[in-house]
C-alpha cells in the first residue's frame, strides 16, 4: 500500500475493505509521504520492518528485488491525487498489478500513458469507483442493459455533501486542504473530487456516453481555489439527457450520491444513503423495492452480497467487493484459467481514464461561452 | 366561474378547493367552449339557469347588467391557457376581481396588459400557483427569511412526473391534447406546464432573482409539437445557483415536485407528495422534521393549516389556502378596513407575469447557441 | 348537524366532508348543548334562523312538523359520546337517516336498542369511522378478499398520539375534558377514542372475528381517570393472532395509526399518516407500493379517489367518502332504486355496535385476573 | 473458534466482524460438530493444521497444553444453541476468555453454573447480542441515561422476519432445522432466536426491569415443534408498561428489529433495518433524526462509528464493536491497565443470563391460564 498512513481517511477504509473477507493480507507499505510518519504507521499496522518503507520507490525497489513468490501481488495507491501517477506508472512499468484510488491522474495524458503501460505489461488495473460495488447499483446496470426500462430517455445524477460549506481548508483540516489544492487534487475540486464518482456511477448504469455538455462551475465559499459546486447539463450520444449535480456546499447532506434513471418503459432510483433498496417505478404497474440479499436479484447482485436481506451492509462492504473483483481477476491470470465474467466485476482503467476526460472537458466548458462542449 | 366543464381537471379541483371553507358559492359559469357542454356541466352543479352560460361574452354581458350586490364577487378561470387572456383582460376591465389559473398566458405583452389593466382597475387577482398554499412551503419561506439558512447558496427544483411518457395527445387523451398543442399551451410544454410551478416555487420560498439562465428542452416522444423535458441552470442575483428541472417523461414517477434550498447555515428540503414535512438540516445539529400542524411552525404556516397535526391535509387544501387569500384580500377591498397581511397570502399578478417571462426566456435560451441568455 | 359548534374538533371536519363534493348542504342544527353558543355557532355558518335550534329536541321538533320535502335527509351527530344514544335513537325513531361518530355509545345495551330501532325503521345509520374511507385501506380489504395474501396469521394495529402525555385535560382543554371524562367519554380513554377506530381498521380490512382477548390498560398520567395507553393481545376465530395498541401518551407522535397484516402469501402495511400508500410485501416477490390514484387499483379504491395519482389527499376526503357512501345509500332508498355495492361503502351501525362490545370487553379483561376474556 | 464451520450462518459474520479491524486473528478452531466438515473448513480459513481439530474437546486440550503466550486468548463459540453450554463451561473453566452466541444456554441454572464459574476465573465473558454494537443504540441509550426523555412510559419492541413462513425446516434448510429443533435451540422458537435480542435491546437501551409478563405464542406453520410467533405485554418495574412482538412468520419481512421508547419527555424509535438512524421525537419541538458519524452524538456512538457520517455502516460493523468491546477488556486484564469504561462497551454474561430467564418466564407464561406470570 503506498499512501494511507495516519490522520489518512481513505487508506483505513481500502485496509478494512481488504481484511473483510480475508481473501488478501497486508504484507508492505510505503504509507505516507513523510518517512517518519510512514514508518510509524507501518508499525501500527504490524508490517515487519523490512517491508515497511520511508517512501514508495523504496516499497518498489525491494519488492522487485524479491523472489516472485515473496513479492507483493498487487500494490493499492490511497494518496492525494497528484501522486497517483508516477507511483502507478512505475509499479505498472515493473509488472506489478495495481489498484489506484479516483480520480485516476491529472491528465488524459497521463491516463494514455497509463493505459499504454498496461496494455504493454498486462496487468491488472483497478480504480476504487467503489459506488459501483453496492449490489443494488449491479441490479440496476442489469435492469438497464436487459431492456427493463426501455430505451434510457433521462438521468439525473447528484452527489450532495455539506462538509466544505465553511473554510474548512482554512482551519487545518488535511481532508480538505488537499482537495482544494490545485497543485495536489488536479484541476477541478468537487467535480473530481465526487463529480467523478457520480459520472462513473452513470456509466456503469446505463452504458450512455456523453456527447457533449454544458457545465457551471463555482466557488461559494470565499477565497477557495477550486470548485465546491458543480452543476452540469448531459447530451448522451443516441439523445438521452441529463443532469449532474456535485456540490461540497451543501449544509446538512452527508454522502447524498443518488440516482435516477428514466426509460421508456420504467425508472431506477438509488440512493447511496440507503443502498440496499432499488426502487423500479414501472410504467404500468406499481412501484417496486428491490433490496439486497433476495433471491430475485440478478447473480452480479447476488454475488456482491454476504448477509442475508434485512441485514445491512454498506460502504466497505461495497469497496470489499470492489477489491474481490481485483483479487479475483489476479487469481486468475496466476493460475491461468480464464476468469468468470462475473467474479471480475471492478472498475477498469478504462473507467478511470473516462473519469480524467470527464474533469477536463467539464472544467473546460466551465471556462467555455459556448453552450455546448463536445467530448 | 369559466371553463372547468365535464371531462376537465382543473376545474373540479378549484370548484372542491372553494367549497371546502364553506365562504364562497359558485353561483355563475360559463364552464365550456362548446355552448352546450357548457350549460349540461352547470346543470351537474346546479346553477341557476340564468346564470349557467353558453359561451363567457355572456357571462360577463350578464354579470355586469345585474346590480351591484347580485354580481358575482370575482371570476375563476380555469380554461385552457390561450383563453386565459381575452377573459381576464375582459373582465378586469369590467373591474371585476379574478383568479386565473397558470401560466398566466402566452406573452409578456399580455401579462403587460393585464398588469396595466389591474393597476388602473384596482382590482384583486390572483393566480393559482398552488404548491405555495401548502402550510410547509410557507414554513420554507418564512425560515429563509427570517435568515435560518444564512445567506443562500445553491437552490435545485425538480418538478417530474411520467404521464407524458406515451403520446397520449394522440390517443384521444384532452388533458395531453392542449399542452401538447402551441396553440392552446403556448411555446412550451413541459416547462410552462409544470415547470412553471417550479419556478414559482423557487421565488416563493428564497425571493432570489434569476439573473441569467441555460436551457436545454426536449422532445422525448416522436411526434410531440412541445417540449416533455427540460433542465435549466440557473444564475441568481448576488451569486447563488440552480438548477431547474422540468419533465414528464419520468415514467412511474406521478408528481414529484421537489426543491432543496442552500445556505450557508442550513439546507431546507420538501417534497410535494408528502407536504406535511419540511426537512430542515442545520449546519451545527441533526436533521429536523417540521411538520404541519404544530404549535411551533410560524404564523403564516398555521394559519393554513385546518387539522391538528398527523390528520393529512392535501391538495385541495393547499389550493383552498389560495382561494381564501384572494377571497380575505376582496373582503377587506369591500369592507374598506386593510387586510390583515398575512391573511392576504396568495400568488399575484406579479408572480404570474414573472412565470411568462420565465418560460420566454427558457424557450429562447433552448434556442440560442449562447450558453447564458439574460432575463 | 348535532353538535359541532364553537370550539368543537370534529364538527368542523365533518362540515368541510360535507361541503367537498357538493352533494350535501348543512340547512339546520343545534350545534351546541349551550343554547347561546348553538345559535351562535348556526349564524356563524350562515343556518337560517328558523333552522338553528338551541337544543336537539327543538331541532327534531321542528323537522318532523315540516313536510317531507323540505325536511333534512339525515342527521350527522357529532357531540361528544354520552350525547350519541339519546339523540340517535331519537333520530331514528322518527324515522331519520343518521350519520354519527364513534364510538357510537356507551354500552351494548344502547346499541342493540338502536339496531333493533334501525331493524324496525327501516333507515340509513353510518358510523364516522373515517380511517376506511381512504381508497388504500379499501384496497388493503379488497387484496385480503381476493386471497391476495393468503390465510390471515398475524395482525398488528397501533394507534399512538402523544397529545395526551400531559394532563391536558386539568389545563382547559375541551378535548381532552370529555375524552377523560367517564361520564362523557364511557368506560374507557385512549381504548374507546382511538382503540375503537383500530378495531374497526382491522375487521374492515381482514374480516377476521375476534375470539378473545388480554388488555393491559393503564392511565400513565397522574389523576387521569381513565386509561390512556392500552395494550391488547387478541385471538381471532380460525387461528390468527393480533397485537392492538392504542396509546396518548407517545410524545411527540401525532396521529400514528398504523396496521400490518401478514398471511401466508403476503404481508400488507399501511399508515394513516402516508395514507396514499399501502405495501404489499409478497413472499416470493420485491416490495410493492400502491398509491391512491393509479389504474391498477381495485374499483373500491379508485372510486374513494378525487385527484390523480401524486397530488395528495387526506383526512378530510377519507371523511368525505364515508358521507359520499351514506347519501348514495340514501338517494337509493329516495329513489327505489337499488344501490350499487360499491356506492355505499360505509361503516354501518354493526360495525359501531360491534366496536362498542369491543370497548366493554377490553376494559372487563383490563379488570381481569383470567389470561383471557372471550368476546 | 467452536462451530461455524462450512453451510453455517453467524460463524462466518464472527470471522469478518473479528478481521475487520485488524486488532483479532483467528488462528485455531474446531469449526463443525462433524469431524470431517470441521478440518475442511479449517483449511477454507487457512488455519494451521495443527490448530485445526476435528472437536472442541481436542481444541481445548491442545490450547491448554500451549504454554502461555502461544494460547489463543478467547474462544468464539457460535455453535447451534445446544452446544453452548458444554463448551463454553469447559472453556472458562479451564481459564480461557469466552465469546458465546445468543441464547447463552438451554436453562437458566446452566446459566447460573456459568456466571458461577466465571465469577470464580476472573475471566472476560462476552455474549454477542450484536444489535446493541450499532452506534445508534448506544445514543438512544444515553439519552434514556441523561433523562432526555423523562421518565420512560412505554416501551415497544418489534422483531418481525418472514422467512419461517413455510415449513423450511422440512425441506433440508440446516438454519431453520436447527432452530426449530427443541433439543438443539431449547424450549423456544421465535421467542428464543429473535425475542431474545428484542429483550436484550429494550434492557441495554433503557434499563428498565420487567416484572411480570403475559405471553401468547404460537406456531403458525402446521407441523413445527416450536413457536413462530410471540405477543408478550410487559409490566416493568416502577410502572412503565411494554409490548414484544417476535414473530417469524410476517411474509416478506426482512430483519426487522424496531424499537420505540417513549417518556414524559420525548419518544425515541430506532429500526435495525435503518440503523444509522435515529429518531428523535420532543414533546415540545420538531422531530430530530441523528444520524450514525456526527460530531454531537455522545462519545459511545462515536467510538462505535468508522466512518464519516453519510457512509454507510451496517450489522458487521456493530458485530465487530462487541468484539472490540471484549477486545479491549481482555487487553486489559492481560496490561493489568484498567480499562476505560467505555472502551469495553459490550453485553456481558448478565445479559446472556437474563435472556434465559427472558425467555423460561415468557414460555411459562404462555403454557399458563393466569394473566400476569411473575418474573
Amino acid at each position: 500500500m503506498v499512501g494511507g498512513g495516519r490522520d489518512a481517511f481513505i487508506g483505513a477504509v481500502h485496509r478494512k475493505a481488504i481484511a473483510l473477507d480475508g481473501q488478501v493480507d497486508l504484507v508492505a507499505g510505503a504509507l505516507s509521504s513523510s518517512p517518519e510518519k510512514a514508518k510509524a504507521s507501518g508499525r501500527d499496522l504490524f508490517l515487519a520492518d523490512d517491508r515497511n518503507h520511508g517512501d514508495w520507490q523504496s516499497l518498489l525497489d525491494d519488492e522487485v528485488k524479491r523472489p516472485l513468490d515473496e513479492r507483493v501481488d498487487f500494490v493499492s495507491i490511497v494518496t492525494p491525487n497528484h501522486v497517483h501517477f508516477p507511483v502507478a506508472h512505475a509499479f505498472v512499468e515493473a509488472g506489478f498489478h495495481v489498484v489506484c484510488d479516483k480520480p485516476l491522474v491529472h491528465t488524459s495524458d497521463q491516463a494514455d500513458a497509463l493505459v499504454d503501460a498496461v496494455a504493454r505489461k498486462g496487468t491488472v488495473f483497478g480504480v476504487t469507483y467503489n459506488y459501483t460495488g453496492y449490489p443494488m447499483v449491479r441490479q440496476a446496470r442489469e435492469m438497464v442493459r436487459t431492456g427493463e426500462l426501455g430505451e434510457i430517455r433521462k438521468v439525473v445524477v447528484e452527489y450532495n455533501q455539506g462538509w466544505l460549506a465553511t473554510r474548512l481548508e482554512g482551519e487545518g483540516n488535511k481532508q480538505a486542504a488537499w482537495r482544494s489544492d490545485p497543485a495536489r487534487s488536479g484541476a477541478a475540486g468537487a467535480i473530481g473530487d465526487i463529480g467523478s464518482h457520480a459520472e462513473n456511477l452513470v456509466a456503469t448504469v446505463t452504458g450512455l456516453e456523453i456527447e457533449s455538455l454544458c457545465a457551471d462551475l463555482s466557488s461559494m465559499v470565499a477565497g477557495r481555489a477550486l470548485d465546491d459546486d458543480g452543476n452540469v447539463l448531459l447530451r448522451f450520444r443516441g439523445g438521452a439527457r441529463g443532469v449532474l449535480i456535485a456540490s461540497q456546499i451543501n449544509t446538512g447532506l452527508e454522502n447524498d450520491l443518488r440516482l435516477r434513471v428514466s426509460g421508456s418503459l420504467g425508472t431506477l432510483e438509488w440512493r447511496q444513503e440507503r443502498p440496499s433498496e432499488l426502487v423500479h417505478l414501472p410504467h404500468d404497474g406499481p412501484k417496486r423495492i428491490f433490496t439486497r440479499g433476495a433471491p430475485w436479484l440478478c447473480e452480479a447482485a447476488q454475488r456482491a452480497s454476504r448477509l442475508p436481506a434485512g441485514h445491512p451492509e454498506g460502504f466497505i462492504e461495497a469497496f470489499a467487493n470492489v477489491y474481490g473483483g481485483v483479487a479475483a481477476d489476479i487469481r486468475a491470470r496466476l493460475s491461468g484459467v480464464p476468469a468468470d465474467p462475473l467474479a471480475v466485476d471492478y472498475p477498469h482503467l478504462e473507467d478511470g481514464a473516462r473519469g480524467v476526460r470527464f474533469i477536463e472537458r467539464t472544467v473546460a466548458s466551465a471556462q467555455s461561452e459556448a453552450k455546448w462542449t463536445a467530448w
